[in-house]
């Protein structure tokens, strides 16, 4: 199973209970006794795959070190509604303190974690492997890239460092397909493949002739993309980009396409629903 | 309009900026002459409202004060697809380094303002306003709250300290709604109304008598709802929250309630599709 | 008892370490042994009310984690001079390093507790309540609003986002009382109470009128107070603010108002007098 | 005049205003439009010696850059009630938001400053100088030791790393004054003095004979501080400490001693009476 | 010419400056009148590749933005002792406090960029190409990578996350180089290849028949590197690596290898000598 | 022994492995299973002077608490090949992942004592002492000058802030060395010793006439230094610096000085080599 550095994490969480808390708690400091201990579980109160433990668990414990926090259900697990996924117990004000916190992050990398299940599963009898695009949200890429792999699927380049991904707009300054992936060859690091975008044969065919390690096949049509396949030969790996839908991605799949990348994981996220039930 | 607190945009701009950009955009420095000049336009690609422009502005002047970025379409404004929105002018390696995080903001917020504006509509002819929740993206409350805002909706408290909200844990703990009410109103500031939620008009009848300010309704039915209009007969605020769609948003307001929560709002966002256009 | 955020504490504690010792105290590395032990106690050397321990205990407990704090005396108790307040022990290097940023944190936020109860303890058979103000220390709000409150007092808004308080300079652009509270109702929060400030009984009139929740009565004498009382009559909440002082405090009370603001408890804080003394 | 490290002052003023504008100012954005243009001047309401002027300036320019900030009376004058010391013109917003936090900077600064120079006043004809101590507010030493200085007291040692104090604790276990005053000489930096803590004139000529650069004379009184100057006759610098007031001063200055250090320069700041008056 | 992350420089030379200046330059603002201007030329005082320029501009420019910095001689060119390599003008105190974070950010860079140019040139007639390792200073690891491109080189992965590169602690968990390969090939992105160590000629079999895509030759002699590049027979990138000095370098480029990683550019840096010479 | 502020180490480790990790160690990710356990031994592979314990024992255990970091060989002894110097213990993913950044640190530190401690040893039976410069690494001078001290020198100040040093560019402004020894004495602390630099015989008389501590003998031959130590005749430190290296160090020592800087101590450091031998 995948794993997250701690030391970003431990920022993430910290910065979003800043956020939440602010200065303090004032109801539960109004209402509940500073030495109150409980229980309180984590629900699903749909079906999805359960994602987000690391973050969750950071939350309770970040808060208050004291707190214990159980997983009930494994991460990447598929649940039903009404299961148990995770128990914590400790004091009753961190508890409620950190709940908002805790299940606002599970719920957005359950969501992500299980629209990314469904469409994975879409096209696992084929080839082609599902990945995730940049257009993630500010400041919460790493925890989204995880949940895209937790929910099945492979991950793009991080950011703009660790990959060439040379498109249009590169190519038009450049002068050219095979100007701006020679240019990239003379710098790249020997770890990193050159990926450049076409949007016709014609720049798929000059693509292939400078070396390009990857090729995106921006917004074609289910049919170009088979002629794109067998002209390829295997010669560079194929992407698969623009316009894909739940609808269509088995007919992108059944081209032969090596990857497929897909906005809508991370750009459009579907809480999945979850509730803490405290036990007093 | 709406404003935003400038050093609280300028560091989220930062740590998108740093998340995307890493080290150095490799491929744009491979392909890209230093001093090359471009102008590129940011167009709706699909209907929506308009919103974002701070951050967009901020990412891509934080990378490079020489940018400049003009709005050519107000935020707030409704757009049809095509609608040019805003235009970049400047260095062209910033422009592109900057591209995803300025659109990855606008993207989200213009989501979260067109979804608001199409529920608030819905109930435009009524006395409810509409409010978000608690339920938004861990780190970027403040650009979610300002999104609701500028969709046309109200923002409910910004977090754990700036309002008493007494839900049903605290209740129980409490002693009941009485007990809460009257123990939060002994420390609460007079700057801030205390917000007790309730499950049944027994309830309902207890916060009324307690003096609590506002009272929430949890999970009501309308008619029960309107029952509630009935007993509290403008003695407290009535906010309605839990189990409320798109579908049934009208029969919700038209009970009478004085405000409508809402989770979709942030917990859920269906991104505006916008794209860069570098002309070169 | 009132709590506070840790993470907000934490990151204060952890500033004003490495303000005072920056790369290293080094009398106390050249003078003590690094595995010595010692036991240090916390002296009241003056008679006041104790206020700070949780900002001690993090400070010594962030340098030293394996240092222990006791409380001998609870956060808001009244002292006499020689009482003990707390008991460290451990590694002595350690204990003499955090040693001033302890009682720095102690003997200012004693220092305002002990003004508070002072000025709050003159009113208390009165039903008006103390408040303090935004004329915090930059950067210490948290801890100051907190001692407020260990002191007897309310807190006002925390800052300029929870509340809205439509000032003379407000009032003057508007174009009047009426309008800059009709203006702030339409966007304000239905948690959140509106406050004006007003300087005649002309103003407050026309801020009664206008549905304001709440009326700062801005530099008015006594007489004045209780005509803006009578006048008022429960129909809102009414804040004294500006010349009062510990002299003629009570002769505000008496008036009527509801709530009186002080400058004095945080803008000019007389630090109380406590010290360390190490056996070891 | 002195100056104050520019990075320092940023950060400090930019959490400032994080602290008191949070998400935003609510206020002003409802009842000021948003191109509204002001001047505003900051008038001294009693008198004192104006301090400040880096911080109040940052605070307006690091909100928005656009506002001009003019000195009217330089830092360090003295002024009396009533006279203008800067002006602030641009937008009306910005000026208005960030009021509250330049006016804390220099309320605080102007009060340290103000009393620094009236008891170096006091013993002005005297050879001994005035200095703080580490008794600062944890956060602002840097802007608190400046304002000492600008107020005409020199500074005693920044914080725990550069320069040695031996004190009575570290005396205890190195045993002797003698004992630590040798293992600080053996890792001592060249450019810096080795100070010891003395309490008695048997002590005193102990430090003298183990070589002490500077002795500070802890809680003596007048007359033996008088025979402690004969005793050293030059051969160290003496530095008294303790137990000195505004009563007190001139005596102990009388006794030779070159340094006097005064906690309550810092630790029990008076703030200075300074106000905005914005010109609509 | 190779460009840097403005954002990450920016924080990197604000560091540097908060750490020699602390609170502020004591003798600059005892010797030097607040408005002296002066210019300055920094020097070469060896021959060598001149790299820093953004770095040096950088520390001046945040300390005091209204100091010029202009570039006389380019990034990466190399210079005689006694050429100036650029010119500071400006206030004369912001240009004495910034001169030494600039030169030691500008001799580090320097340096790196002269050792490896002058190793890149040793084998510039080979097909093999220079890369550094992960033995940069904690911190610096963008400039000194920045510094090894400007030298000439090319760059290894940036970090633990962006590239796999299993070496033998990992192979000897995973049960051998198959496995291993295998594990790495389920996960990886498609945007990055598959380096795996190996320190014999069977493993290499191994490695080749598992598809690695880079294979690194682990301390082998040039006569086992000469047969690895006969077996591999192009069919995966070699890397040398381990024991390679400027001694024996073009000996290993004669063997066909692809890359030659070496650690000494970037973990034992000889600073090139560079002063400021001030005009008053 | 010499120790250094904990919490300014957690913040340099810490962003030391945010730098290496990224958003994750994917090749351990993929090879090494989640509970695999080991333990790993530090062994040095080259004769040198051991230093870097806290930094290295914070790498791993900053990453992960649970890991055991057991120093074998105490900070600055001398090791010769092939010894172990430390063993840590845990989770092997741990030890894998902070691995580099753990060495990083070590070698350096290590590069560092060792070369101190080899020209300390040059001159022990002389009476000068060995100190660093201010041109140390961006961002490490804390550890840099640790490494020193631990080597057997002892430190120069720290940065601008802590002592003055009155160079040329100082003097050439001032007007002279006397005008500039004289405005330093007016505001310096009473703390902290006035070193002023001067590059001739007249410039030494100048400087100690106007009772400067510590006089800076720039780039003097011995035979010039010879004459200022007789002409000085105890009256000031006396302070070598420039065109000193270890051939003629021995020399300079000779002259009587007090104290000799040597900034090749810390601008070209010689990793010392060290690794990691991990059992599974």
């Amino acid at each position: 199973m995948t794993t997250l550095n701690p030391i970003a994490i431990e920022d993430l969480v910290r910065r979003a209970l800043m956020e939440d808390i602010g200065p303090g708690d004032i109801t539960t400091e109004a209402t509940i006794p500073a030495d109150k201990q409980c229980t309180a579980v984590m629900l699903a109160k749909e079906e999805g795959v359960v994602c987000g433990h690391p973050l969750a668990q950071a939350a309770f414990r970040t808060l208050d070190p004291t707190l214990t926090y159980e997983i009930l259900i494994p991460e990447g697990s598929v649940v039903t509604p009404g299961t148990q996924v995770a128990r914590i117990s400790g004091n009753a004000r961190s508890i409620l303190t950190a709940e908002r916190v805790a299940l606002n992050f599970m719920q957005r990398m359950s969501g992500i974690a299980t629209t990314t299940r469904k469409l994975a599963d879409k096209i696992k009898y084929y080839h082609a492997r599902l990945v995730e695009t940049r257009k993630t949200t500010p400041g919460l890429r790493l925890i989204e890239k995880y949940a895209v792999r937790v929910g099945g699927a492979l991950n793009h380049r991080y950011g703009l460092h660790d990959a060439i991904l040379i498109k249009d707009n590169h190519i038009a300054v450049a002068g050219g397909v095979r100007k701006a992936v020679h240019a990239a060859r003379k710098v790249v690091s020997h770890t990193t493949r050159i990926e450049v975008e076409v949007e016709s044969l014609e720049q798929l065919q000059e693509a292939l002739e400078s070396g390009a390690d990857i090729i995106l096949l921006d917004n074609m049509d289910p049919e170009m993309m088979k002629k794109a396949v067998e002209i390829t030969a295997g010669k560079a790996i194929l992407e698969a980009s623009g316009g894909i839908t739940a609808e269509n991605l088995e007919d992108v799949a059944r081209t032969g396409v090596d990857i497929i990348s897909l906005g809508v994981l991370t750009h459009s996220v579907k809480a999945m629903d979850l509730s803490l039930d405290v036990e007093l």
